[in-house]
């Protein structure tokens, strides 16, 4: 039988279980708040975002594979093009578009013009340097690795910092293969 | 010009922005895991996800409002309907039922079969009096503050536990209609 075609993110995003989009993002910000008086230091605060991101992506991948019918991409640029387009659409309701690609084809950024976790939110002046949606860029790195493309994720534009878009370069620094923990065929 | 019907939930629940519940659930589930790394004692925990969900509640309470043409309910009854049908259903996208009154008419429960929040949780041995969704139940407490209702509500039955349902007991111990922060004409 030939393996079913892969779905596209609005198409999957329709057939989810979905909340509300204000819960999530009244909620992430008590996240960050709660952290914030927690951990004081903005640089603890963004680590541990990204670590909570990174253990969320590594659990989101398997519903990914399992709802959007994706099937190995063939490089880095396709499966850039998946998280943007499919990736995002299914868990944000959003789309990325990819771009500023490196030569080699390894570094590219995802654009967000639209971002449902920074509604309503505006950084104090003692927050100056939060990645305030670090959850996001740990989210991609901890998918990624589970399908063995070890990255580097770091915002380059952030609209929280007055810049008119959300910037996220991705870096492939180690691809792994036989790691994959899919088979084609199953 | 007659004021608008109010909506059922499902078709407010249609309209709003969402996100993937399965996103949600893992957010969450990144919080409460922080809590109790950060706060050790699971009563410290509780509070907190009490407290998040109450300052979440208060300004839930707008969108709520806004977008549900709900008007002034005529008593507690009506609002602990309202809350069941319409509130949970636009954001968690669940119904609950009311049920257990007391013959007052100040005590009732909400009764939650189906809780996105909850899924794929096993509560380990050391967190056993862990209220996981207490997010929830301070939610309801800010929310009806901000409608002039002071309220007490406890978790009677958790699935977490052992129960077969969640229910949600919600007491009414005080109500200030001339606090009421918006007027029916308005």
């Amino acid at each position: 039988m030939a393996p079913a075609a892969p779905k596209s993110g609005d198409v999957i995003f329709a057939s989810v279980d979905r909340v509300n989009a204000e819960l999530f993002t009244l909620t992430y910000g008590a996240i960050v708040r709660q952290l914030i008086t927690d951990l004081e230091e903005v640089e603890e605060v963004n680590k541990q975002l990204d670590q909570m991101g990174y253990n969320i992506g590594v659990r989101l991948v398997d519903e990914f594979l399992a709802k959007s019918n994706v099937s190995r991409c063939v490089d880095f640029r396709e499966t850039a093009e998946v998280i943007a387009k499919v990736g995002f659409k299914m868990f944000l309701g959003v789309t990325a578009s990819v771009t500023n690609w490196d030569a080699e084809g390894t570094t590219c950024s995802l654009i967000l013009e639209d971002n449902p976790l920074v509604d309503f939110v505006e950084l104090p002046d003692t927050c100056q340097g939060l990645h305030y949606c670090n959850i996001l860029s740990g989210v991609v790195r901890g998918a990624l690795e589970m399908v063995s493309m070890k990255t580097e994720v770091t915002w380059l534009r952030d609209m929280l910092r007055g810049d008119d878009i959300f910037e996220l370069q991705v870096k492939l620094l180690k691809q792994v293969p036989e790691e994959y923990p899919y088979k084609d065929d199953e």
